[in-house]
């Protein structure tokens, strides 16, 4: 399944210890009173804390055969007004969501202007002033490609690989709203958000342009610039 | 000033009587603090409960000299989330931003499909159901230019003119969202939710689209279709 989701009032995707509240867990609640099935959703990936869904991709297995329209109307029925299932789709036994994913896109939307637009308050930044646009593009020429992205990486006990493939970051600006488009093959925790957090100190002239690949280069989370704020950060498509 | 609001929070634009809670009452109080004066500010017209506006616009009678931009950022600094101003223009003593407007623009959204887009779903009205559209665009040419509206409207003890002019009224189809949008010179209370309430029964195919003229002529509220929701309605232009 394709849903959105406005991550506002929830603890992030996934369901992990004692989190209630999750996304991923009010999807299962209800997918379970409907199927009367013990039912388990995989995501693409986590989502954080307040990040929203655009895009994001589920599977689920379920043992009752069920038509792809009437499975979707039906969750949307009881699905709260901040999550919508956009697509169901019968999908071969073996696929997954996580492992299959080849590719995603995620944005950060940033106001520069002194106030956001009242109707996307809740998915923009109010980062308030002015950024210089061609320092940001430098500085992400610099961070496309395979790397290890262990300095932009908020999880510091991670011990799997950290290297990952950046394909493109477009910046472009809609009014005066800055939008930062990411897309990869796959993220570490916050990594977005803190490539993000980065780009803004090179906008605000903090950071030169040509220091991404000394930032790269030294793997340490504290080189690289704050994680900026989750609120700003959708994930926009998951490509198989 | 021109300004954009999400009315949800509010008990509509303009204060009366014992109403607290007003988007007037907020920018006044605002505006009170900020110049040391007693304001009044004048909106182009009052919206209902829980109406948006995208382009109000209000005038207000300043004894002291403010820089636009300025005043402009201070008020967005104080203003709550939901309320932006977009503009502050200096304008001739003598303007009244609802005696001098000479046309309006509302929009009205229509989610069709069974679950609204979770980003908009302040801002459109859920309806859920497939509508007859070119029904309903045969029914909005029979509504536009000028007659008496006391069918569409919903005050009923209404003593002055119930003639309007209403230049279009335009259909446009983007994605499952239906944008009723109207353009006139003035509106009675609730109008175009009535007009939309008539149209959509138009579209449901309970009314004939050629019935039009004939709930126009009949001058009666009761001829005419429920009253839509206020969520989906907008204020967008006022052209002086």
């Amino acid at each position: 399944m394709v849903l959105q989701y406005e991550g506002t009032r929830y603890n992030g995707w996934q369901k992990q210890g004692n989190t209630t509240n999750t996304i991923q867990g009010k999807i299962e609640e209800i997918l379970s009173k409907l199927t009367e099935e013990s039912v388990e959703i995989h995501g693409s990936g986590r989502t954080d804390v307040g990040v929203h869904a655009r895009g994001q991709v589920a599977n689920v297995h379920l043992k009752k055969e069920w038509k792809e329209e009437r499975l979707r109307k039906k969750l949307n029925q009881f699905l709260p007004e901040d999550i919508r299932i956009l697509q169901v789709e019968k999908v071969d036994q073996r696929f997954h969501s996580r492992l299959n994913a080849v590719k995603k896109q995620y944005n950060y939307y940033i106001e520069t202007g002194e106030k956001r637009d009242v109707f996307s308050r809740r998915t923009v930044y109010d980062y308030g002033r002015a950024l210089n646009i061609d320092a940001m593009k430098e500085a992400a020429e610099q961070l496309i490609g395979t790397h290890d992205y262990k300095s932009f990486c908020g999880n510091r006990k991670m011990k799997k690989s950290t290297v990952r493939t950046i394909e493109s970051i477009n910046i472009e600006e809609r009014g005066s709203v800055l939008v930062i488009e990411v897309v990869g093959d796959g993220f570490l925790q916050n990594m977005v958000r803190i490539l993000v957090g980065t780009l803004i100190e090179v906008g605000e002239g903090i950071r030169k342009p040509n220091s991404m690949s000394e930032i790269l280069e030294s793997k340490e989370r504290k080189n690289a610039g704050e994680t900026a704020p989750a609120k700003g950060l959708c994930l926009e498509m998951v490509v198989y």
